[in-house]
């Protein structure tokens, strides 16, 4: 059903780029504005909003659907001059918003018609308006969250000898849905497991590899609960404690990761909360194995708009959420990485991961 | 490497649409111009071609690299205005040739910026030289076929009792590449597997359903090699022969499938080809059953584009690759497909698929 608060909150944010409409064909704005999915492959799918109108569904007729969601709908089939009757729905004097990711064949045909006198990428305004999270949205994500904490005591229960990377990853999603997960799309992201050295590639996919004494173990996981996405790290340790160098690596991540936490409150530089992280790795002599930004924004999507980074100047707002996840990436030694999602509140942050951080060996 | 011959084919498809001047952004298209996948995320990629000039590729720092491509590779970074540097390459009095895939964001500041005096979705040029196949490309589809017969025979074996779809699905990856496919992206796409009743349903996803004595087998299957896609359909029975209206549609699908084949040359409607097992279907009694087009074009996509099927009135030519796959969904009966692979010849065509048609028990 079209949320009218959120609708209220795009095109608020498109205002001040001095336009009124806006032509949106993602899905996932699509499912942000009316809690519908609707997956249209190549085929034209596209959600009209302006101020002071009724939204305007035009929709290809395999798609079609009887139920009511707020909005007018319009069927369009394989035959239909969609850009035609797009402009009986467009202010062909005002200026049309439309995504990003519109593609050229949609586009092109738009400028051919003369449709609006100027066409901008107005993602802002959606992108904007998701990364303030409302309560229902707030809820979701702690939930999701809640399913993260739990999931990962799980997980470690996974880690025994013998057992491969791969082994331990096929069993996430069925834990998830066991604790409440979506069922259909369960993960956020494939789930990365990594064992020893593996844990020092950020990306490493789960392979073959065998988990030996003295292992690194680092989970990377998220579940999705009613569409919203959840995402943590924590690095384990396989039946040995670590020493030296490992232990020192592993105890400034997780200063780094505290202490950009305790930084979070509205009103911050995105990029303040990334240096208060790089500079403590920094300090301790590991700053080039910090290879990635501090974090990202998270929703709907494992990676919404916006990230916490050096380049990202803009100020947290409360409700925003979005990752702290410092990690030192050295394959002499090993990879740590530890991750939390963090909700910005009125005079902090609520970090949504309470699962410990302290070193913890397992097995 | 550049492969200037098909260079010239998509510059020749180019021209008769008053167009010289092209900017590719997709992967695809890159990669069968080029030999490289280069998988740019949400950054610009772009190889810009015209008539007379060397290609240039404008190319993400992240994804440098030092081969050299044939090809004049100019650095972008994430602050490179990359519209004021295409329009170095473009001549801004000429019309300038796009994918229909190009995205708003990238689009929406060439016309800002004027870059050409016309825009048009050019991604026929590159399209239509991607369905004439040359004799690499061939040679690759035959031998991709090829793996996929000796495939489906492993895969046949697969089926015994107890054993549920998801885990016969499971096992055709390792299957493909220990038959000489692609390691890295093996499949062309998710195999079906499909027992009993499911096998009514033309895109049934694998699940935990139970094989059981009587059920129709069906696999929906293929892999790569070298980047190239084959696809094919076999109905199997387990350990009963079909009877009555079962064996009926069987017969009538195989005959759907042979007739449409033998159907097949140089300068044939492809939407005649869709009605010649369309009406053998449909005198059968099952037209209604039979719910989707005959076949689809194949290459370095499972689904290139072009289709038979009644929509389309264009001629074959010598080298298309594209399935034929009629089939019956019948859910008081069964489901069955049988899908071959051919390419045209100067006198007929080539079945890629050799693997057998004929009613088949196993298990």
């Amino acid at each position: 059903m079209l949320n009218k608060e959120r609708l209220f909150k795009v095109l608020s944010k498109l205002a001040p780029a001095g336009a009124h409409q806006m032509l949106i064909s993602d899905p996932v704005a699509i499912f942000y504005l009316t809690g519908r999915w609707i997956h249209p492959g190549e085929r034209f799918l596209g959600l009209v909003i302006a101020g002071g109108k009724e939204p305007v569904l035009l929709l290809n007729d395999l798609f079609r659907f009887d139920e009511e969601i707020g909005v007018r709908k319009v069927a369009v089939t394989d035959t239909t001059d969609v850009t035609a009757l797009l402009a009986q729905f467009v202010d062909s004097g005002e200026p049309l918003g439309v995504d990003k990711t519109l593609a050229a064949r949609f586009l092109i045909p738009l400028y051919d018609a003369g449709i609006s006198p100027r066409i901008l990428n107005s993602s802002f305004a959606v992108d904007g308006a998701r990364a303030l999270k409302d309560e229902t949205e707030s809820e979701y994500m702690r939930e999701s969250s809640r399913i993260n904490d739990r999931a990962m005591e799980k997980f470690r229960g996974l880690i025994r000898a013998g057992v491969t990377e791969k082994e331990v990853a096929a069993q996430c999603g069925e834990i998830y849905r066991s604790l409440g997960a979506d069922s259909g799309n369960t993960y956020s992201f494939p789930p990365i497991v990594a064992f020893g050295i593996n844990s020092a590639d950020p990306h490493h996919e789960p392979d073959d590899t065998v988990l030996k004494e003295g292992d690194a173990v680092l989970f990377d996981v998220g579940c999705r609960y009613r569409d919203y996405c959840s995402d943590m790290t924590r690095t384990f340790f396989y039946r040995r404690e670590p020493e030296g160098e490992a232990r020192r690596v592993y105890e400034l991540v997780r200063e780094a990761n505290e202490k950009a936490e305790r930084a979070v409150k509205p009103g911050v530089r995105l990029s303040e909360i990334d240096k208060t992280a790089r500079d403590i790795i920094a300090e301790g002599g590991y700053g080039p194995d910090f290879t990635h930004r501090l974090g990202h924004f998270i929703g709907i999507e494992d990676h919404d708009y916006g990230d916490v980074s050096a380049a990202n100047d803009n100020l947290t707002e409360v409700s925003n959420v979005f990752s702290i996840e410092p990690g030192i990436y050295n394959r002499a030694v090993l990879g740590v990485r530890i991750e939390d999602l963090v909700q910005v509140t009125a005079d902090g942050c609520d970090v949504l991961n309470k699962y410990p951080k302290d070193i913890q060996v397992i097995g």
